[in-house]
């Protein structure tokens, strides 16, 4: 393998591309896995991060499941890679009912959210008509973040008799605190995860004190997952960016800017000198539009830059972005020097929010870990 | 076809999925033609927004160039498609000129953009080595947007004698008003056009004057290629957005909510009602990041919220967006009633930026004009 030691693995990609450091990405999944299990839960790990069956393998206990997903697309390509224990974690939707129930005639099991009588009654329905019992999970809103019930809402029991009675399987409750990414530090997240357990905790509770089946109590958001310090009721966690964490994650003190595992791969293409500014070919169609820093203490810009081992250059970000350019420069107020980096210079990108920028790519070039193979490509699942 | 005719087209549709109105879109595309047409000049239509072979057809003359691209990878695809005069408009990098040779070498006639010594001695080289003189455009910077040389940096004349000694072909000059997207009105967006057409004609001048050549003189954005008056010493104008416009396109003036050819269906999925939201599954994957309206006099969150068949609610937004969640909400201050909308019921979003949200999907779901076949699928072009 010498020539290709001898030869950086990302010197012959074309750019930009989607890059994964495969060795953080087991750092931080096995960080989630063992804190968790510290806790005596087990993870269910939110797919919709990487969308990849090669990280779904690394990431889900025994690589087949449980796991999380955010399409029904998702679901059927990681059941068809043999992931057998699916929860599709988005309000159903009566007309995706069909594609649930082929998934589980499959053999996977797949479990759907609602927080209405009208989506109980439809899955009722479904479940009858098909004769397999759908198994739901009430969706509890603990913050007011989207979409779920609050804890003490007495339609909760209403819709838990319409799925037990109507041949659903009312298989327990779930939560996810979307408001965390909003919270700084140990201490706050550890109250956001508080909060979150104590909601879907009470509910389960509830309903178990009516007579009505709760297995399952799920909560988790990667902010709240890291930070949870009692975990008694619950029974899974689910987390998702964690995988690869991003700027977004560091601003709130969840990871550290070593542990983010994707960057995009750039080239400078001009300079503006006048101005300060160095032009790269990632624009927003490589970087996203996420701007989730701009509301945190350091705004990131579109994105911090790195040089292409992945090491930073002091206040360097991506200051603005077009289609197909990026503008870099040294932040607002910076009393760096902007580095000498001539037309060619390949440069990296650390994404303000691993989701969006990943979704931006059709797959990763990922420098595995521990192999003589330097760089692999793992494509993502696209569409719905 | 009575049996198609009476299910509306769009109802057997999974959701989201990306909706192209092909009756708007001729529409438009006839617009500029005619108004480009009238001052003496031709389109160069950008096929970054549309990256589809199908729109292509309609929007290029004769279906075959010229055009404009942001990829190489656009090029490609294009070129295999039958499209022989390919504009790639984004700063050349040294690496790329292999791809654009081979390019040419299938008889594609690709030419390149750049605005520095390095590039130029990279692109002569290349030509040179080749035997092929690749055909060069020098990007003008007309208003300090991001790319190009100032319109009387000596520089120029130094990138033309290093292009023409050195093997490549000096074809011309481009220049792009990327900050008429933050001009309102035909006053403005007219002042804008005159602008970028001194500029760059200016530079036209000055290259010939020195006995260089300069056939090609190429301005364009889709605000003024719309509002141009006197295209004198320009020969090609560019513009991409304007075959299917978008809501920031009617905030600045340059068309109107009727224009927008393009919308995003949904599902609704649930309800927060004491907030007043109503929950969609076309969340930021779907809608894309793009917050174009923001710092416009009316800001459309993420969307404006149509029933399916595209007629506009009162005040309906898309004011918050996750993963795979849109918060639809009356707009801040509005007094209009929030529309009963329960679960199932199909809506579309017209998009901020439809480069950005059209980027999302792998393909456009087209309401046909004028034909037998209702919906036709029209696949994307996607990565570099």
């Amino acid at each position: 393998m010498t020539v290709i030691m001898t030869t950086p693995p990302l010197e012959s990609l074309d750019t930009p591309a989607l890059v994964l450091d495969e060795t953080r990405m087991l750092r931080n999944i096995e960080r989630l896995r063992r804190h968790i299990g510290s806790l005596g839960v087990s993870v269910r790990p939110h797919l919709k991060t990487a969308k990849s069956v090669e990280v779904a393998r690394q990431l889900l206990t025994d690589g087949h499941g449980p796991a999380t997903v955010s399409t029904l697309k998702e679901a059927e390509v990681f059941a068809a890679a043999g992931v057998g224990d699916v929860l599709y974690a988005v309000g159903i939707s009566p007309a995706k009912l069909p594609r649930v129930l082929a998934l589980r005639k499959r053999g996977c099991d797949v479990s759907v959210v609602l927080d209405s009588l009208e989506q109980a009654r439809a899955v009722a329905e479904a479940s009858r008509e098909s004769g397999d019992p759908i198994p739901v999970l009430i969706e509890i809103d603990c913050d007011g973040h989207r979409s779920g019930m609050r804890a003490g809402d007495p339609l909760i029991l209403d819709i838990a008799r319409v799925l037990t009675s109507g041949g659903a399987e009312l298989r327990g409750v779930m939560t996810h605190a979307g408001e965390s990414y909003g919270a700084v530090g140990a201490e706050a997240l550890a109250a956001f995860a508080e909060r979150e357990r104590a909601a879907v905790v009470s509910v389960a509770e509830t309903l178990r004190a009516s007579g009505f089946p709760c297995r399952v109590v799920s909560m988790g958001s990667t902010p709240t997952a890291h930070f949870a310090r009692d975990l008694g009721g619950v029974t899974e966690v689910r987390a998702g960016v964690h995988v690869f964490f991003d700027l977004v994650m560091e601003g709130i003190g969840v990871c550290s800017r070593d542990d983010i595992a994707l960057s995009v791969l750039t080239t400078v293409i001009g300079h503006q000198p006048t101005r300060g500014w160095i032009i790269v070919d990632a624009g927003w169609m490589a970087l996203s539009r996420d701007r989730g820093t701009a509301s945190q203490a350091v705004d990131q810009g579109y994105g911090v830059v790195c040089d292409a081992d992945g090491a930073g250059f002091e206040d360097l970000i991506v200051v603005s972005a077009n289609q197909e350019h990026g503008i870099v420069a040294l932040r607002p107020g910076s009393r760096a020097t902007l580095p000498d980096l001539p037309v060619g210079t390949r440069l990296r990108i650390l994404p303000n929010h691993a989701c969006a920028t990943a979704a931006q790519f059709d797959g990763y070039q990922v420098l595995r870990a521990g192999t003589d193979t330097p760089l692999a490509y793992w494509p993502r699942i696209r569409g719905w």
